[in-house]
């Protein structure tokens, strides 16, 4: 159970660079074992291409070291408090990606221009609040997953699975390690055409309720009709 | 005859991720024969690694399965009404590529800015109208196909081989799905230059009438004299 | 003779892909003997990698046929202008690079905004003027050549060699096919860093003349000193 | 000695254009050993893949020859300067690299938008007042090196290890040649990423100083907690 788990959470790792989305050690993907409560992540400051699935690190929910050598993301409390608070999410993925960063540096949501933000995130993408001081020289990251959380307080983390933190970067997630990557890249190809469509059109608007809900729909929930299996999500 | 534009129809969606006009699956390309009315396209959700000349789905111009054990594209509604509606098309392709697709989300028509755009689009590359709540929540991939022909009332198909769908992503065409491909590179191409043009000068001017005569009859009709045959449409 | 000139033709041609500047067969080099006035070029909308040194064309400095069995580029006139009118160069090429396009369809002259541009131009790279009705439905490929060396009257071509031609695309040249490669590839550099410049700051200036000679002559002129050789032109 | 030092300077300028950094020989890497106070750097103009650990040049921290047949790089006194001024700094890296040069060529000191930039470079990276004509002139290279070390007079430059030169380009410097490059890849990832931020929000704000504190101290000093050492400032 735990080397399957580890070797998927170290595959997503591995994923990363391949899409572009990170430079150096500049992001992390983990998975959690829902029936044992465990959570799987990769080590901290670790290169992509020295990476082993034997270093991925297992600790408990509460952040406890179950197994692994190495130190763990120094991102782990921010991914067990998104555990913690989104039943349903099975993998995370933090990156540093080029426009997706943007936008969270500019302190903006990610409006919903077109079908391709559709087809996998139910509305905008949001920018949470500026931590305060308090919460930045406290417990950094764990206060991160409480605002990330505290975003998503009325909206369900699984139609839009992601998230830009203010003048940070995005955190993404789905329903194993796997799609959690895969949202981090359709999520780093949203905000890209948003920054042109705007840069076109500054008064560009958002897709229609309509538009939105026929995409997201063809794609997601039981009357899905895109890919080979209905409720087929890869897109 | 079917075996050739199946392999023909594969070989076109094999190039979109090779001209790095597609993300993960999204995109298809389809291909039509003429003499016997089918059309073979694109299975839904395939990874395009994944996909083999016999995953391609066959349909009749009415989107009848003649062959294939796969679900065609989600699109392919919107190809059977294009392939209706223009009866000098035999291949299309739909993409997400970036630049083309930021334009249709600004809800822009593409304006010829140069001698590259002349070379293949014969004036601007129009943007359709927004859909209505009824064409969206009805047939909505039929109605996609609707509005383009709507677009293309008095307009010839082959002399503007393109279209932004509005708020959604570019669809290309012409004389074979391999051209369609052609098109779609072109497209993705000009769109990006023509955005960096009015990022450079917001007040940049269309081509004069007789450079984009000069250049779009330089390869295209009988007075062609571009390449190595007359009538060379390749560029 | 012949085959050395063939050769670097066929080279500087192949080089274009691999640095990115051409798309399909968006591009053409060429390459002129001085001493028996024949210029090699690129033929006609041929696919760089299906193309042989056996299949680059010669002509006179009149543009008659001495060897080859494909149609010349169709912007052979163009070079033969060049060639005619500046009677240093001995190498040129044409592509329809992005940024450098980019700023041909602007319209705009691109400035000396720093350091990188000075070493390679001797000030703005020009942009021609907007070519009349006559010039475009005339003899267009040789008013192309005539407009660029209007644009030149009161300026070195070698001291500046590369143009923007309006509503068109680049041309480069130099002291080889080779070199006009070369001065290609900068050119689109420090067109793209100059968008961004004026993105950043709309109102940067150029570099004092001062900082322009300084690195200009840092490269070229009997008291350069980058490189290990005097007067080495490569950067 | 010698031959490490040669090694590890040859590797920083090899890894350049693996990086994308540099367009031909657009860029230079050396590396100081402390003991003896000799100096390695790359010879002028060479290409990278022509470039062998033999023909890296060593000099004397005044310049003199001690080993090496090739020239050295032109911006050897740059070099000099900041190896003299700044006693902490054991690597050196100087590119043009895209977006860091546009700053530089937009005369603006780069913000620190987001916790990237803070995760290595405690505040703006500065850009240097513009040079006087009698220092273009002068010894320019040398008096390049004062202008750089005139803006640190204030300022730790392991702190904020790099440099953007008014109209020209970028420096950076660590604690050795591999961590000035890694340094140079990073400047150029959050350049990109800032010129982005004030393209979707012109009035974007620098991060808070408490972020900035947090994210710089997460990786740098005696409480540093990222990666798998204590002080790894690798990332």
């Amino acid at each position: 159970m735990l080397d399957v788990l580890k070797r998927h959470v170290w595959e997503a790792n591995q994923s990363l660079p391949k899409h572009g989305l990170v430079t150096f050690t500049w992001g992390n993907a983990s998975g959690i074992d829902r029936e044992n409560n465990l959570v799987a992540i990769k080590p901290s400051g670790l290169d992509y291409d020295e990476m082993h699935v034997e270093d991925i690190v297992v600790v408990t929910l509460d952040g406890e070291l179950v197994e692994g050598k190495l130190n763990p993301s120094s991102d782990l409390e921010t991914h067990l408090v998104l555990y913690r608070t989104f039943p349903d999410i099975q993998g995370i993925v933090h990156t540093h990606s080029r426009w997706a960063t943007s936008w969270a540096q500019a302190g903006m949501s990610l409006p919903p221009f077109g079908t391709t933000h559709a087809d996998y995130f139910y509305g905008e993408v949001p920018c949470t609040r500026k931590m305060t001081p308090e919460e930045i020289n406290g417990a950094y990251e764990k206060e991160t997953g409480h605002v990330i959380a505290e975003t998503f307080r009325l909206q369900d983390p699984l139609e839009t699975p992601a998230v830009l933190v203010h003048g940070h970067a995005p955190f993404t997630w789905g329903r194993s390690p796997k799609e959690a990557v895969y949202h981090a890249v359709v999520l780093e190809e949203v905000a890209q055409m948003a920054a042109h469509t705007i840069g076109l059109n500054a008064n560009a608007e958002r897709i229609s309720q309509q538009l939105l809900d026929r995409h997201y729909l063809r794609k997601h929930g039981k009357h899905a009709y895109y890919g080979q299996e209905r409720g087929d999500t890869k897109g």
